[in-house]
């Protein structure tokens, strides 16, 4: 993010936004140079006011209920390069940068499992040891 | 898709996969050879077998409560060319030939929402009429 962004849009945002029943929306996070698609977490209307705040991506824990700032415990932060959500304002797309590995099992994104040769195999390899970044 | 994916394979990758209360999980779509983010939408069971069976995307509406495949009344449809998920197996990204436009709206891709400038900008032009798709 390379400008700072108004409490006024800051809040503007936050009601364009379609939060579910739960009061949450779906993120996208994507490496803003490359394309790759990293992670799908959720955000409540807090996490989307501190990431446009703060410029570090956080999100909304759903099994701890709270908000996770993205690398607080792995050091693998996200840096917010642009914040993009689609038609129907119920999904978020985060350009970032992503610090190291995005995923826990120590891969750099999330999506390792696929359909290949009539099987379901792992396509990436883990970059860092889960008890490096959670020891 | 260039391999067929065998009636086994598909059961597997079916309960492999989490859905959620409403049996259902979501699904990025990802142009396979730019990395642009087309899309994100819904797929319950039946929905990720037949797109695994006939290399054509198809997602469940939760508007319309039913199968909908992808392109049936504007042309636009998504060519499968690989599936992917998650190291929790609760979010899908498909690597997909996007024919024309994924947006209903007549943009490429849904995202053209940004926080620009300290202001709320589309960040993408309208290609093809909305009523040319649908009219």
């Amino acid at each position: 993010m390379t400008d700072a962004v108004s409490d006024r849009t800051i809040d503007e945002v936050v009601n364009a936004l379609k939060y579910n029943d739960d009061g949450i929306i779906p993120a996208i996070s994507q490496q803003h140079d490359t394309g790759e698609v990293l992670m799908m977490a959720w955000m409540n209307k807090d996490s989307v006011a501190e990431t446009l705040k703060t410029g570090r991506v956080c999100y909304w824990s759903r099994s701890r209920q709270k908000l996770w700032r993205k690398g607080e415990s792995s050091g693998q932060v996200q840096t917010l390069k642009e914040f993009r959500w689609d038609c129907d304002a119920d999904t978020l797309l985060l350009q970032v940068h992503q610090e190291g590995v995005a995923c826990h099992t120590g891969r750099r994104n999330c999506f390792f499992l696929a359909v290949r040769n009539d099987a379901i195999e792992e396509i990436a390899e883990v970059e860092i040891d889960p008890d490096e970044l959670y020891g």
